[in-house]
C-alpha cells in the first residue's frame, strides 16, 4: 500500500515526510501534476461495474487499489510542464487525473473539495462560531457607510485582504494593518474590505492538527506589531500547551469541514485568550518543526502510514 | 423568505423559473455576480457568536437570515463587470459573496462544493457504478498501448473529452466520435484521452431530476448517428417513463454525489437497457420542456420556493 505525495519537485517539507516514510519502509510515490502527461503516465479503467487504475512515474506503477492515502501538498497544475501546453490540456489532465484519484477508495489529506470550501475565510469564521472559538467581530463589505460604522464602533480595526496577496512576481506583501477610523472608506465601494476588530496580543499562537493530533506553539508579540507573520520580533517559537476548551473547538472544527490537516492562527491577549483569526488547511509547518522541534512532519507521515480500511466508496463522497 | 437566483442577466430559463415564483407571490432577488461590487451591495457581519449578512441589488435587499434557497444557474465571474477589473478583485469578491452564502442556513441548487466535484467525469463513471447504473466500459489513459488494446478489445469505440469541448469563440464543436480501431494512437501520450465502448442506440434518454421528481424525456435515434447532441434526427423528444430501476439508481447517484439538481444522459440499446453516459449538474432543461411540456420548470421553482427547516448550521457541510 503506497502514499501518493502531490507536489512540486523543490519541497523540502515534503522531503521531510518522505523521510520518514523511508525510514518505516513505507512505499512512496511521488507526483507533480504539472509533470502529466509527460514523466508521469495515467490510465483508469471503468469496466463491469468495477474500477482501476494506475500511475507511473519513473518507472514505477502504483495501483489505485493499492492506494494508501493521498497527501496534497504543493501540486503543480497539470500539464504544466508538457510539451505545448494549454488551458485546456490543464482541464483535461485535471479531469483525468483527479478523476481517477476520486474514483479511488483512500483517506486524503486534505480532499480538494474540502479544502476547496475552507479556503473561504467568511466562511471559517462561520465554522468557528459554531466550534466555539471566540472570533474579532469582523465586516465583509462593499457598502462604504457600513466599513465606516464599523470602524468607528470597534475604534482599533486592522484591514485584511480575504484571498491573499495580490498575485504578481515578485509577490506583494499583504500585511494585516491597523485601520485609522476617520479614515476614508469611499475605496471599499469598488472592493470589498474585511475588517476585524484589533486584538492587543502577548503573543501570536500557530496551532498544527494533523488527524487528531495537535502541536501548539507560541511566539511572543513585540509591542505595537500588527502581523507576527512579516518582520522579527526578536522571539522565537515555542512549543505551547493546548487548552482543553480550545482542542475541543479545533476538533469540532475539522468534523465541520472534513479537514485532516489544518494550520490554525490565534491571538493570545492580555487575559490569555486566544482569538481564532483563521485555518489555513495548507499552511507551512516546517518553520514551526524547526524553531520548537515539534514532531509534525511524523505526524504526517504517521497519518499517512495507517492502514485504509476496505471501503466499498470514494472518499470525499457527501 | 427569498429565494436567490444567481445567473446572468440573458437567461430564460431562470425567466421560466421566476415567473412560476412571481405567480405564487414568493420573493425572488436575481444577481449575477459579475455586477458585484458595482450594481450589487454586500455586507456580512460576524459578531458575538453570530452571523448576518445582506445583500442589495437595485435598492432590494436581501438579509441572510432570510435565504430561503440559492439557485446557481449560469452566474457570471465575480466583480466581471467592475470598472477596473482584475483577478484580484475576482478572488477577493468571490470570497466576500461565496464566504457569505456559505455562511447562511439555506438549501442549495446545487452547492458549488457538490457541483465541482460532480463535474469531473471519471468520478462520474465510479458513483454510476456504485449506483447501479450500466456504464459502458470505459478508459482514460495517456499511454498509447492500453488506448490501442481497449480499441481491439472492443471494436467499436467512441473518443470522448472529459471536460468538454476546447474554449475558444466560436466555440470548436466536439462531438462524440467512432474510433477506427486501426487507428494510431500515439498523440494519446500527449494528452489523456477517454475512449468508451459504443452502444448502438435506438434512441438518447435525457433524464431530468429536480430534488425527488423525475423527468425523462426520449429521443429516436436514427441510423449511424453517434452523438444526440450534434445534428438533426427527423426526431423529436417525447416523454418518457422511468424504469423503477433506474429511478433507484438515480437516488441513490444524487444521494452519493449531494446534488439537488442533475441532467442524465443515457443511451438505450437495442433491448431497451439504458446506458449511463454522463451526468450534467448543471445540464438545461430549457429544451425538453419546450419538446415535451414536462412542468421542470415549474419544478425547479416549486424546489426552491419549499421552507427551510430551521437549522444552526451552513448547508454544505461534511
Amino acid at each position: 500500500m503506497t502514499v501518493l505525495i502531490l507536489t512540486s519537485e523543490q519541497d523540502v517539507t515534503a522531503d521531510m515526510v518522505v523521510a520518514r516514510l523511508h525510514e518505516w519502509c513505507v512505499p512512496v510515490m511521488r507526483l507533480d501534476p504539472a509533470d502529466l502527461p509527460g514523466k508521469a503516465v495515467l490510465s483508469a479503467d471503468y469496466a463491469h461495474g468495477d474500477f482501476d487504475g494506475h500511475l507511473s512515474v519513473n518507472g514505477h506503477v502504483l495501483s489505485m487499489g493499492g492506494l494508501r492515502s493521498v497527501w496534497v501538498r504543493r501540486p503543480g497544475e497539470p500539464a504544466a510542464h508538457a510539451a505545448h501546453p494549454s488551458p485546456w490540456l490543464t482541464a483535461e489532465t485535471r479531469q483525468a487525473l483527479y478523476g481517477m484519484l476520486y474514483s479511488a477508495s483512500t483517506r486524503w489529506m486534505n480532499h480538494p473539495r474540502n479544502a476547496e470550501q475552507a479556503r473561504y475565510k467568511p466562511w471559517q469564521l462561520r465554522i468557528a462560531h459554531l466550534s466555539g472559538f471566540a472570533v474579532p467581530p469582523t465586516v465583509v463589505t462593499t457598502a462604504p457607510r457600513l466599513a465606516q460604522q464599523f470602524a468607528e464602533e470597534h475604534r482599533e480595526v486592522v484591514v485584511k485582504s480575504a484571498s491573499g496577496p495580490p498575485p504578481g512576481d515578485p509577490a506583494l506583501a499583504l500585511p494585516t494593518t491597523l485601520v485609522d477610523p476617520g479614515a476614508d472608506f469611499s475605496a471599499v465601494a469598488a472592493g470589498p474590505a474585511l475588517l476585524q476588530r484589533y486584538i492587543p496580543k502577548r503573543a501570536d499562537i500557530r496551532l498544527t492538527s494533523v488527524g487528531t493530533r495537535l502541536f501548539a506553539a507560541r511566539k511572543r508579540a513585540s509591542f505595537g506589531q500588527i502581523d507576527g507573520r512579516y518582520g522579527d520580533t526578536g522571539h522565537s517559537w515555542r512549543s505551547a500547551g493546548v487548552p482543553d476548551r480550545i482542542a475541543k473547538s479545533v476538533h469540532e472544527y475539522l468534523a465541520l469541514s472534513g479537514l485532516a490537516y489544518a494550520a490554525f492562527d490565534f491571538a493570545e491577549d492580555e487575559e490569555g485568550l486566544w482569538w481564532f483569526l483563521e485555518c489555513n488547511q495548507g499552511g507551512q509547518f516546517g518553520f514551526v518543526e524547526l524553531e520548537t522541534g515539534q514532531p509534525i512532519a511524523e505526524a504526517v507521515a504517521r497519518w499517512l502510514a495507517q492502514r485504509t480500511r476496505d471501503r466499498r466508496t470514494p472518499d470525499g463522497l457527501r
